[in-house]
């Protein structure tokens, strides 16, 4: 398929847990939430694609698997899945998994950092408290950290929805709370994570759609971001959907409506794994081909690294190959909409070097 | 196909009508709405697969189905379609559409209850009146019910929507209303079911998704169910949620995300036809496999109970063999899957013997 | 295929620009947002399929075939691509993009007009002020353009939303705004122009789904107007829910649900080009056959209102021969269906000469 050869951006994932891990851990990680199973779409391709990457036979049974991943200790498994991956740039979302240097040991790739807002401001009320100065400070910590970042991140869809209140200016107080919840504290950060991010050149990503039950998904539907878009649509900023389903469709009209919207479907693709053909049609239905970036958004299990990349080149590559047998695309334009999901709309969206 | 031969488990339907019907009448059953119509894909499907059962031609006019129906009655008529089901156990919700021994008497396959709360509840106003003691006596008649049944049913999507308030209390009084619709109260009894649900070991069916032209669709959601999921899940309840179409998406990522939830796609699968596949293949992108369970959700012809099972067995078997002859699947994982989803996934969810 | 030689009534779409276009210019009119581009699934769709219907190769290359078209002009542009249609019959929502004389010297077929209700308002508001007679003076007017017109529009999904106020009577006052964005004002004007509709026999357009940035998408879901399809239902009203993307599974729905309801993917269908075949399988999952209307909802270049058409026959064409291929339907049957869409619903549900 005209995908195999494609070098990589994954230009949203998070580290691998370094341990090995028995079976209800390893199925935890299978999953959002808390009881994940290899009865599922992706423990079905675990066993089918991941098997054989570890030199075991397709189809293998799951204990069969994960005996073998002990064998070789998650490290070997790590290295092997991640460079079976084809991705020689990697952006890592340091909120959640681990930082680039655990990371970058395991793969030969660029590893570059992901700031999460949310952790920083998190992490700045619990050094200097509540006062008044505490907005500055946080600010004062976002550029610091933006300066060595490829870009920011928000879980805003986590905390309060993606209906936040769009604040140009921080709430009286802050709220005591070690889990920023607070909606108005929430829509300053995120708006002061936007213009950051427009000045520096960083794009803002939004978790939107699917993810574990922290989340109320219905509050987690990228069009409520609408009029976050219109505000921050002339200033410079590059916004970032993230996963998406199973709202894909309307991430694909914002990408459609806005151009400074691009979007994914990690953490989707690896996780509906043969079904990842259906979603991207669904996608490219009204997505412009420039709005679409690659990531796996894996988490935890290499493994999931390994899906998102897989079921990306098949999926993608499948249906390339349907729509040149059907006369809708040339083979060159087909080629060029590949490489521009694969890295090259990632390249010209995110800095090439850091800010600082 | 491999899901030809596998014995169901409907674990939602309904009775029968019990008299001959008139073109009218019968396009009137064909549709959750007031005026159903041949000329639909449900049409299209008694005509092809339903005629031939009766010893028709497949795709008989309608006039000429149902003159035939007619000449059959309708009693040989549900014999024989109900029969032809492979159905050998029936969850019957008498909440709408009579009772089990009516139905028992249509067919050779268990018989057993799902109890409407609401239903109970309005029974009980009905004949105590609105004092004080009200919530003693629903509570009481609801655990005389539960001893005799399999499974509990709440329709709370229909009258306030599925984001009912949580109460584990009672409201000061009740509406003198025949038709119960104040939140409160309903929030209450939905609350008061899932705490008889897992003291019993019965699972509470939800109404979700499409529905007739009661409901307000956009409130029967099954994401709105998110904080009651989340309050029931360690309570040993296990939720169901029915239908859920045009969110079967959305169902699949409760049931991946909650390990309490299971789904069906009854009432879906006779009215969306040849579309089942399809369907199911949504459904599986990220619902674990454990989750499903067949039901019709017949109600009133007895040729929604065949189209229901037909098109499920065609619908899942057609799929499976696809994603065996694409290598995502083996044949003995495929049949394990057919079967939980046919019986064994609701055999391990409900009781197998009455609680009294 | 089946659809070819079908006669089209194109029951709801737009003038063209009278003007050669730059690239600029002719990509944003390629996009509902403010900046299109051939890079996308209907960019693909006018190198493949306008181009050879203005005598070029397919798949020629953007700027060749922009350098062709200006060679050709704007005006014998859209004579070609519009008489390639195969419309006979043109409702034209005047309140955007020009009038029908204009539309009529173009093309060969009638030409009818579609009033758009927030215009007339707005124009009789702009003329008489906002005294306490501007009500009396809306109603009028609209009368007065109904006796002419084919069909009332409504775009109060981009003003306040799909769950407007249903109001029998004005509000006091009208703001002094020369877009109306009232809610009060919009739910009067809505339920008049549902009465003026029922009384006249004009069916009530309603935009619903993806359209510009103007719009919050997740406010046009046609699901928001079930209280309205209760109150109309009776009525006599005809209701036409238009473009639905990516509700249409919900409008089918309603279409299932009312009796008076209507429904096409116009704007969808050119816009997701060789994915119409999919997006129309979705929508007769329930939308009874009758139900449904053909239109392409062009606006500004003719190859919208030509992919329009060419998508609608590929993708049902190609759907109907699956179906028949797979036993699901009779060609006569398929053939009805297909004359249905493509005709004889609107004809049923339109005036077929004007009121007065």
């Amino acid at each position: 398929m005209l995908t195999d050869e494609l070098t990589l951006t994954d230009h949203h994932c998070h580290g691998v847990v370094p341990a090995d891990l028995d079976r209800p851990g390893f199925e935890q990680l299978l999953s959002e939430g808390p009881s994940g199973t290899f009865d599922s779409t992706i423990g079905l391709a675990v066993r089918r694609w991941c098997a054989p990457a570890l030199d075991l036979p397709p189809h293998v049974g799951a204990d069969a698997y994960l005996s073998h991943r002990a064998e070789l200790g998650w490290r070997e498994t790590a290295v092997r899945l991640l460079r079976a991956t084809g991705t020689t740039s990697w952006f890592l979302d340091t909120g959640y998994g681990g930082g680039t240097a655990d990371f970058g040991a395991l793969t030969d790739g660029e590893v570059r950092e992901i700031v999460r807002i949310e952790q920083v401001a998190e992490q700045v009320i619990a050094e200097v408290g509540a006062g008044r100065k505490v907005f500055e400070q946080i600010e004062a910590r976002l550029r610091a950290r933006a300066r060595d970042a490829v870009g920011l991140k928000t879980i805003v869809a986590y905390r309060c929805g993606l209906d936040f209140p769009l604040r140009d200016r921080p709430p009286r107080a802050v709220l005591p709370e070690r889990r920023l919840a607070d909606p108005d504290l929430l829509g300053w950060l995120v708006c002061l994570g936007a213009r950051i991010g427009a000045e520096y050149g960083l794009p803002l990503q939004f978790h939107t759609g699917f993810g574990d039950t922290d989340l109320r998904l219905h509050r987690a539907d990228p069009l409520l971001l609408t009029d976050f878009l219109r505000n921050t649509a002339d200033t410079g900023l590059t916004v970032m959907l993230l996963h998406c389903w199973p709202f894909h469709r309307n991430a694909a009209y914002l990408a459609h409506a806005f151009a400074h919207v691009r979007m994914d479907v990690g953490l989707t693709v690896p996780y509906v794994g043969h079904r990842a053909q259906a979603v991207l049609a669904e996608v490219l239905e009204l997505a412009p081909f420039r709005s679409l970036c690659y990531s796996s958004d894996g988490y935890g299990l290499p493994e999931l690294h390994y899906l998102g990349a897989l079921w990306w080149r098949r999926g993608l590559g499948r249906l390339l190959d349907e729509w040149i047998a059907d006369d809708v695309i040339t083979t060159t334009d087909a080629e060029r909409l590949a490489a521009g999901i694969a890295h090259s709309n990632a390249e010209a969206a995110y800095p090439s070097t850091p800010a600082r």
